[in-house]
């Protein structure tokens, strides 16, 4: 089923151990009250909605600590702003059976709540946690809808989980290629960020099949820039804009070029675009590698990203002061690797330890990590030329063996960073814990306290006055995401009964029914009977694990609409 | 010399590792604004600071996750008022060059913070981080000066340094007999919570070798109890109250007996009494045991004495919504454990294994720990009164081999159940992250944001009127707390240079001067000359790696007072 290999797939990629037996945790009766449905949120023209990914209350303590040391800054520019704590729990997804996630949430999930105000299932981009899943439209869609610039910006790929939320829908975070395609058709004005792979083809080293997008994108009337140079030579009444500044995520603040933009440069620049808009704007800034150093325990990246984000939340916060009618929410989806400042009972954090690598470990893991690399002096070697630190021999061997983990050398090379810098990581993921909300201008009164992090979402959507419930609507009467199988002739087919009740038919046995409608599906053969009438099926119907499975053409007078599929978003468009 | 063998104490208290070579953080540069120092706090007639030890940020996400499954609540009490987060590094003390603290602080240090309005070393109660220290004033003590009704209340021993830190005065808090004693000075009306030992002789199975102090305060006035039902006969009107709960500690939640109250019940009906007084009333309330289950990484005890503490919250918030005249502030001194909600990459979190054992670790760790323990067998016997759970060899051995640290098997097992429960720790002291602030009543809006935890002691003086500057220098006038040493002859010596430039002197090789005193200190004999005058001493001029030590007549003229050593506090009262 295909399903089910995207989520292995998935599993993979977060290191997700599935064999263990997970309870699911009821969420319904976590949900907080929701304050913000009573409570009436103060209008403002913009939303700037900021997310640093990753970012948990530890590391704001830990970027605050470094930058006192480093930077001779008091505290942090978000320092000025905090107004309470948001709780980010996932969906705990059982979708057919197939464990999903549990109550620890995934960017995908987190995003998708403070995008459209929805619980989801970890690695659904704004889609509902159902076999037959839905739409949901973020409050980015429903500025556009009502004619507010909008903008993405990010330096993670600007098809990762984050941005792909406000302004895309898929029920995996992996499909990419689909979320870049989708973006072309969003609407949304600026998108700025990494990811271009998933914008070109396989033989321009991208991961496209089909074509080269840039191309749809520039036709479309964006100007396209992929440096520090071309974002700056754009000006404000260029409308539309398409920056991608590395063909993956960004690059690191420590490993940039002084070509590559900082998040601070693109912020600044997508809020001189979007301004030019009389009805106003929304859009979404990520501090987006926060999350990708928690991931591998890189502590100077963490606290370096942390500080790029923070100076963006700067350029912001100077734009809204400015402006005066502009709202700024910033918080983050998660905390990422269960970082704690001390560890071994000591009761210091030596931050001089937390510069010892000169570059990320993403770079020096790559070299690392290679098998030409077999003795500690070669990882000593290699080493020498990040850091005048002196590993020993233990310490040597313990990077030679790697951690376990997929990091592997990268993982265990930042153990022994940690070790030094006395500080600790419980993990290569996520945490539960609740994380900040700072806030600034007209909202800012909704937001105090603590909220669940769908009210991110309905806060940002009420203080622009735009309506996503409307928006919503529109996506859903025109999109579905069900789950799916591709048969061995490449048929793609759909699961009858979950298909028949999310379309309102009740089953009985092998009869779905609503009022004026009744529909008898067999085990075998290709043919269903629809009020009486036979209807010959495009492909033979298929029986997996006991349940049904029929092509699309099968749905079409449940529903009333002409049906087709779209593969590439793993969709059923209605007509 | 007497304070490095008591630092050294402290250090293997607390598991430090003092061979690591330290930087020393300038925190001067670290402090916040103090928008407090400016800004006008609402006044109310009471205040109420209550402190959860060790609920960092992810304790506070556990106990709502907890709460929800198991008890149906919806959110936590404390949820509903929370208003900030507070930083609470503490003051890194270098005091004659031996290491007493880094920047993670102890509760002593925090305590100090948000008590006085000070930072300091750890492990310090109420006094100055220099090698003559001096005594701050808590706002606990300016309300007393002032008229106003005080209490402490805790599950800790009373003696213990959150609670000590608002009405005792000690250079290392381990000087637990000195601060039982301070107590009955201090003139605190309502004092509850463990710490028996403290307070009766070793005759009587307490700690201390002069006599019983429970009889002078039962002759002071204080009605003395020592159980639920005692507690239950104090009336409203009995004005002074000593319960003393526990020999040490409070037992934790989930071994508790009914005879023993809780939080909720000591905070209740220290309440009612306070409340009697028409001036008004201060109290601090301490979740103590958040952090002793912190330490020893016991989720079960963990949660559950947060929840302990928020029921303590909500007897706090209806007498001060019914009574509409009194600030309620809580917060935490630091967080303890490094704990993380999810760990190796699972983004589940298994609540039902928090309860995996139905006592706490503290107590299966007394017979796991016990010399006849030797085999898997052995421990597989005890746990299994404690659990039905299963454990693999492997589990069992791992017990059995305890985990390196002090915790030993109780360690190893908690960290046996933190794997299963799918949460990690990443030692067994402090963090640094920032914690929560929480807040109800009038002086409510001066704590929204980021705060240092110095701010927590200026606003709740100030919001009930009392003058923690002159109650300070009540203080600093009569005490002095030096560092000191001990002679063969078992005579108190304090250090000639640091004690003559604390009371204003200038060092000019052997001379110590200032306008119309000229001191000479020879480096041999009994004899020291003041203004030509010789004067000779009780004790032998001592040197000591270069320093010169001298008897306390050494240094009345200097400061123009009668000087006395008070041992058991191991300060010098000037008269």
């Amino acid at each position: 089923m295909k399903k089910t290999r995207k989520i292995a797939a998935l599993a993979v990629l977060f290191g997700l151990t599935l064999s263990i037996p997970f309870q699911t945790n009821s969420t319904e009766s976590l949900m907080l009250a929701k304050a913000n449905a009573e409570t009436k949120v103060a209008k403002s023209k913009n939303v700037i909605l900021m997310i640093g990914d990753g970012m948990g209350p530890t590391q704001v303590t830990a970027a605050r600590l470094y930058a006192n040391k480093f930077y001779k800054q008091e505290k942090l520019e978000l320092d000025n702003y905090l107004v309470g704590a948001a709780t980010t729990f996932a969906d705990p997804g059982v979708a057919d059976g197939v464990f999903q996630s549990g109550i620890v949430t995934d960017s995908a999930s987190a995003g998708t709540a403070f995008a459209t105000g929805n619980k989801t299932y970890n690695a659904a981009i704004s889609v509902s946690n159902a076999d037959v899943s839905r739409p949901f439209a973020s409050f980015i869609e429903a500025a556009h809808d009502q004619g507010l610039a909008t903008g993405l910006v990010t330096t993670a790929r600007i098809t990762h989980a984050t941005p792909a939320v406000f302004a895309s829908h898929v029920r995996q975070r992996d499909n990419e290629t689909a979320i870049a395609s989708q973006y072309l058709t969003s609407g949304v004005d600026v998108l700025m960020g990494g990811g271009k792979s998933f914008f070109v083809t396989k033989e321009e080293k991208g991961k496209r099949t089909d074509k080269n997008i840039i191309e749809d994108f520039t036709a479309a009337g964006y100007k396209y820039v992929e440096d520090k140079k071309g974002l700056n030579a754009i000006k404000p009444t260029d409308g539309k804009v398409l920056g991608l500044f590395a063909n993956s995520h960004v690059d690191y603040v420590i490993d940039r070029k002084e070509s590559t933009p900082s998040l601070a440069d693109m912020t600044k620049k997508s809020l001189e675009i979007l301004s030019q808009n009389k009805k106003g704007f929304a859009i979404m800034v990520e501090g987006g590698r926060i999350d990708h150093a928690g991931h591998a325990n890189d502590i100077h990246s963490n606290v370096e990203e942390t500080l790029d984000f923070d100076a963006a939340v700067k350029v912001a916060m100077d734009f809204a002061k400015k402006d005066g009618n502009t709202t700024v929410i910033i918080s983050a989806d998660h905390e990422t690797g269960g970082l704690s400042l001390s560890r071994d009972n000591i009761y210091e954090v030596n931050l001089e330890d937390f510069k010892m690598l000169n570059s990320s470990s993403e770079v020096i893991g790559a070299e690392l990590n290679k098998e030409t690399v077999k003795t500690k002096e070669d990882v000593k070697k290699i080493l020498s030329a990040y850091t005048t630190f002196s590993f020993t021999d233990e310490e040597l061997q313990q990077i030679l063996d790697g951690d376990g983990s997929s990091y592997k050398r990268e993982g265990a090379l930042n153990a022994v960073v940690a070790k030094h810098a006395i500080i600790g990581w419980t993990g290569h993921g996520h945490s539960g814990v609740d994380v900040g909300i700072w806030a600034f201008g007209p909202a800012k009164e909704s937001l105090r306290g603590l909220h669940d992090n769908t009210e991110l979402a309905t806060v940002a959507a009420q203080t622009i006055g735009v309506d996503l419930q409307k928006a919503t609507k529109k996506l859903q009467d025109k999109y579905l995401y069900p789950v799916f199988k591709i048969d061995r002739e490449g048929k793609v087919l759909f699961p009858a009964a979950e298909m028949y009740a999310a379309f309102g038919l009740k089953q009985n046995g092998d009869v779905f029914e609503k009022p004026s409608l009744s529909i008898t599906v067999p085990k075998t053969g290709n043919t269903i009977t629809v009020n009486g009438k036979p209807l010959q099926l495009s492909a033979p119907i298929d029986v997996d694990n006991n349940s049904v499975y029929l092509p699309l053409e099968a749905f079409e007078q449940a529903i009333g609409k002409k049906l087709s599929w779209d593969s590439l978003s793993e969709r059923i468009v209605m007509e």
